[in-house]
């Protein structure tokens, strides 16, 4: 069996694991996320204790963000400009790549859970789909064209400006460099400021969920008009409030009024916005697929 | 010399030209756009001509939609629910490879004015960049990962929505389908409905200025967010107002707020958010682009 080493590097926790797929795992660790070197150190120490009995072909990282995808840059690899403290500038595929002495591929944690969603989740074989993570934050990776979505960066969707009636929703937003974003709205912070509770202590009937849906279609609609994705697959914490779907898909349906005359969405809106396959998987079984890639871009 | 047929089939005038680039233009012609009949049937006798005299190898049309663009539909190559009276699911492609009798490539105008600047203009070499034009509506389209923008459809960046304080700005968006849409606030029509005065009536110190470059950096900023285009062309009637760029760019740099640290943004704004170089011809010669690749996938 081929071992490949998957790193989804959450801004909570990390997930380490080996293997060759969902059904093919060797082994998996988590822990949470401290400073940089104890965290590093911790994952590193995974993978060498599986070195010392077993080939690893490989190592693929999901990262929390901003990251530096640009391979000629100086600080390639690096968590960049992150809001987490003490992780501002740090080296994590160079770091890596030389503990274990593997071929390391990097991208971010969006872009890493979008890849294992279309190498053995919800996205198959899609030439163009968005993977939507809604948590701790909002992010938005995916494939166009047949190649994960990079371009200058990478897709920080959870920053975009929506639409807020401060009328209907007096609450200013909670994020620290744009207030009311997207991010700012509709992410874990902004539901417990709101409310004074997290999404786990709401119940499913509470308004706070029609407020979050109608914030959480309007990013998808822009999404919808700007990359037209022949998919959306929404994962992380909040979207476990599975109710949420079905609203958020009639919201996209009222925003989008008619304009776009596609039957995948105007009849099969419910096969259109789904939810992640691989669940809390996608990350670190996508991290797994881009260390397989990493193999494959060497040959 | 190689001769390519291009049509930018526009909501208000087409324009053909035969040639095969921009310094290579053999003749080139422009009407109104009236019904769908007798204005197919002014650009299939523009080309007739040509074909009586020489050899005219393809045609690349660029055009005003929504268009269906999926090789497999039985309307591919149709403007399909347009709002533009009388032309609601109308056959372009077809009707024109069949008078013709050559290869044909179709487009959205606005991916195929990309094409354009991406061939001969502002955005040569660049793998992942986006075109916007500001017109009588709004449009957007481009390359990503080096092909041009499809998807399950198209993008229709223009009826993404956007923050819109009624205080500050009461009017209520001139889209008919969605109101106050990007393209409800920013597009000709809402200056028009807004101010009392078109574009070109509007003095370069008219308040109408400024708000036109907050919703337009608001649309951009989402694109930036969503796309991460290496660089935005931007081009439309609207944009001939080219003090917009100045403002358009700092208003950017303001809703950013720092988020993005890459130095293409942070330093060379002015490089990054630019005027389309080929300017009215970006369409027409785009599609002129487009006959050729039409050519090449043929081989």
């Amino acid at each position: 069996m081929s071992a490949y080493g998957g790193v989804e590097a959450g801004g909570t926790k990390f997930v380490c694991a080996i293997g060759s797929g969902p059904d093919k795992l060797e082994t998996e660790i988590s822990f949470a996320t401290t400073t940089p070197r104890e965290t590093i150190d911790q994952a590193l120490a995974f993978f060498r204790e599986y070195q010392q009995r077993k080939e690893l072909l490989a190592v693929g990282v999901g990262s929390f963000g901003p990251v530096d995808l640009n391979p000629v840059s100086p600080t390639f690899g690096y968590i960049t400009t992150t809001p987490k403290p003490g992780w501002v500038n740090t080296e994590l595929l160079g770091r890596i790549r030389r503990a274990l002495g593997v071929p390391v591929g990097f991208d971010t944690d969006v872009n890493v859970a979008a890849l294992g969603e279309a190498t053995w989740g919800a996205a198959k074989g899609l030439e163009t789909f968005a993977y939507v993570t809604v948590g701790t934050g909002i992010g938005g990776g995916g494939i166009v064209n047949g190649r994960l979505m990079h371009g200058l960066l990478h897709p920080e969707i959870g920053h975009m400006r929506l639409p807020h009636d401060f009328d209907d929703d007096p609450y200013r937003g909670a994020c620290s460099v744009h207030g009311d974003c997207f991010e700012g709205l509709a992410a874990g912070p902004a539901l417990l400021g709101r409310w004074g509770r997290s999404a786990e202590e709401l119940a499913p009937d509470h308004p706070a969920w029609s407020l979050e849906a109608h914030y959480l279609a309007l990013g998808l609609t822009n999404l919808i008009l700007t990359l037209s994705p022949q998919r959306i697959v929404m994962g992380g914490g909040i979207m476990k409030q599975t109710t949420l779907f079905q609203m958020v898909r009639r919201n996209v349906l009222q925003l989008l009024n008619g304009y776009l005359q596609v039957p995948t969405i105007l009849e099969q809106i419910d096969q259109y916005i789904v939810p992640a396959e691989l669940g809390d998987r996608s990350g670190v079984l996508g991290a797994m697929a881009l260390a397989q890639k990493a193999v494959a871009n060497l040959r």
